[in-house]
């Protein structure tokens, strides 16, 4: 069975604008175990429109197309379907009312070529836009079933939900359960030798592997008539325990909400003491709302000065091992502390480059620290990549330090 | 002349991954002022993939495919080619030798499965590989060029620039001229009212207007065979006059990098006192490289108490007027310039949300600051969007006051 989706607009077709509906949609899809065929991009060319929404319906079980249903004469959607499936377009009156009446509730009048947008092709269903003028267009044409959908997301996804959705679930029954892991501490090739003998062998079972600077997520998905979250709970117990601690999440959630919502649960404190990662350790914290009950206050101690005014770390020490230390990282995280009266202090000093480096302490070099009521952990990290690489992964080890700790495990 | 851009692969027919190489395609494209006509992504399917390059290459003038070039079953591209332009596919011993030399001077044998690479469609040219094993192809079929490259960006990117890009030059003289100005404290319906009449009326100059939070940028590009510069120079000169300081960059650079440059120049030192932004505003300053030469330290108030214990903000003053007010960001930006002894003190506070409004001081109400040897400047914002949003405009209206202070410009 092939689906297709077409993109419609001449915006699609420059360097600075990309189709992200699809994504969305392909995930609808994939839900009822339905596949993605082609995916195609069309401007607002009315031939080139008619000749691929022709050359799709004629091969394919299901075409859903979005764009080009707006009032202007860019607007050629409706006009190339009527002439690729040689089917009149009808003016419909109970369609222009909401139309006229969407306007009159702003206090405007309905400009005239807003009339374009209450024809409707020959044996189409409309489609109700709650959140803008365009309705949408439901057709079955020979074998193939065709949905003309606004392009504008916040008009498409409420579409595609209350009127698409019932209809092809009426066509394909059954449902996919997910589930996604979020691993940190781990590369992609490390997750990969845990699980590698775990691929499903299964069309209807998939395990796909996403890799981002300090994170590596796991994506599961099982489609069944009957029960296929099932299908899923064996691999994602098996994958859970081989890699144990280092998922931080099965829910989806960031780093930062996880350890925020450890810090709420186990009421604690937090302040932090940054050097290379420049505060980045404290937005992702206050990112989260809510975050003013636990985290109490950060310091951007870029400069030596500031190490020591601000967190009383001693010059001496500074000199003596240099700024970039675990010496240093382990008085700036208990420095900290002492100052904010946080429960925990959690430090980072290093290199973020791109200059800097030395071949004792080279760029990517990056000390965290944490100190809480039973001690101060310091670990010792070499970061691949640039700037705001080092400093995004130097982020995440400190907030991946405090998330062990206040789940009472080993730290490693 | 109609040009099309396939992408071959089904991980891009799933919901985690997007064919972007297209839009550095489009790109480079327009420089010689081609437009695309369309694009199509395909998934690892013979029958699919053939028919898509026979359609392409029968109606266009020329055909980029990339991806599927790969040594596995999998990869599909040759051919596809091979069937879908009823041109055998031949092996060629030199181009087996820099695959297998490839390997060897990773201490590898070569597998089998990679011999696979070294067939070219006949009539076709090869294009090197200079960052992977899978040559590309150049091949001019009837009316058609087809180019035939790998997926990876590391190796489309360094091909399609050495070996397909002088064709194209070759074949369509001219050359693109582009500018793009950057814009902050301005909406995008204030840009476009200050610019609504410029836009151009030929089809070889384009004006686009792209929105974010915070800012807007203004891309003006010119095609022509002769001095493509020369026409835009009028157009940019007439949009800098209109929306003048507004602009902060016109050379592609982010507020912060302009902001360390002025500081750079002006060997002035800066540091920051923030509430609701968190740390980002330090983390966008200490993402330039460099940066530690002016960026002195940053303070992340969260609480009461550590704005008055850091920053010497009298607690009266809070309790007179709340944390988000004038006055205490007023005594934030001095404080924090005290304390530092840096030139400058800028300041944030405010409500990011959700939480934490009332119906005099709502969410996105927010505060700025800046403290210098002249004075103490105070803005009263009002910003839309959620919790991250908020914190971002907050940074960016900072950062502006910065940028505008060190210009010399007039505080608005």
């Amino acid at each position: 069975m092939k689906i297709e989706i077409l993109a419609v607009g001449s915006e699609l077709l420059s360097p600075f604008f990309q189709d992200t509906n699809s994504l969305y949609l392909t995930r609808r899809l994939n839900d009822l175990g339905l596949d993605v065929t082609r995916k195609t991009v069309i401007g607002d060319n009315l031939a080139e429109l008619r000749d691929a929404i022709r050359a799709a319906s004629s091969r394919s079980s299901l075409v859903l197309i979005m764009g080009g249903l707006g009032p202007t004469g860019d607007d050629i959607t409706r006009e190339a379907c009527a002439e690729a499936l040689d089917r009149p377009l009808v003016f419909k009156e109970e369609l222009l009312r909401p139309i006229e009446e969407r306007f009159r509730r702003r206090g405007k009048m309905m400009p005239p070529w807003n009339k374009a947008q209450a024809y409707l092709l020959e044996g189409a269903e409309s489609l109700p836009n709650e959140h803008g003028t365009a309705p949408g267009q439901w057709l079955i044409h020979g074998e193939a079933r065709l949905a003309l959908l606004p392009g504008p997301p916040r008009e498409l996804i409420p579409m595609f939900e209350s009127s698409v959705w019932p209809k092809l679930r009426e066509w394909r029954k059954g449902a996919t359960a997910r589930r996604t892991f979020k691993i940190t501490g781990l590369t992609e090739s490390e997750v990969e030798g845990h699980i590698a003998d775990l691929y499903p062998k299964t069309q209807t079972e998939r395990l796909t592997i996403l890799s981002a600077p300090g994170q590596i997520e796991l994506h599961l998905a099982a489609f069944g008539d009957e029960n296929p979250a099932a299908a899923i709970d064996g691999l994602a117990a098996e994958i859970e325990r081989r890699i144990g601690a280092r998922i931080f999440s099965s829910s989806g959630e960031e780093l930062e909400a996880v350890v925020g919502r450890l810090l709420d649960e186990s009421r604690r404190t937090v302040a932090t003491a940054e050097s290379c990662t420049g505060g980045l350790l404290a937005h992702r914290l206050t990112n989260i709302p809510g975050s003013s009950d636990y985290f109490l206050e950060g310091f951007v101690v870029y400069g030596n000065r500031a190490k020591t005014a601000r967190l009383g770390v001693p010059e001496s020490l500074i000199q003596a091992h240099g700024a970039v230390s675990p010496e240093v990282a382990e008085a700036m995280a208990e420095g900290v502390r002492t100052a904010s009266r946080a429960d925990v202090g959690l430090a980072v000093t290093g290199i973020a480059g791109p200059g800097g480096g030395t071949p004792e302490k080279p760029v990517g070099l990056v000390y965290t620290a944490l100190a809480w009521n039973g001690g101060t952990d310091v670990r010792k990290n070499l970061f691949l990549g640039g700037r705001e690489n080092v400093k995004f992964q130097s982020s995440q080890k400190a907030l991946d330090m405090l998330r062990l700790r206040l789940m009472g495990a080993e730290m490693t």
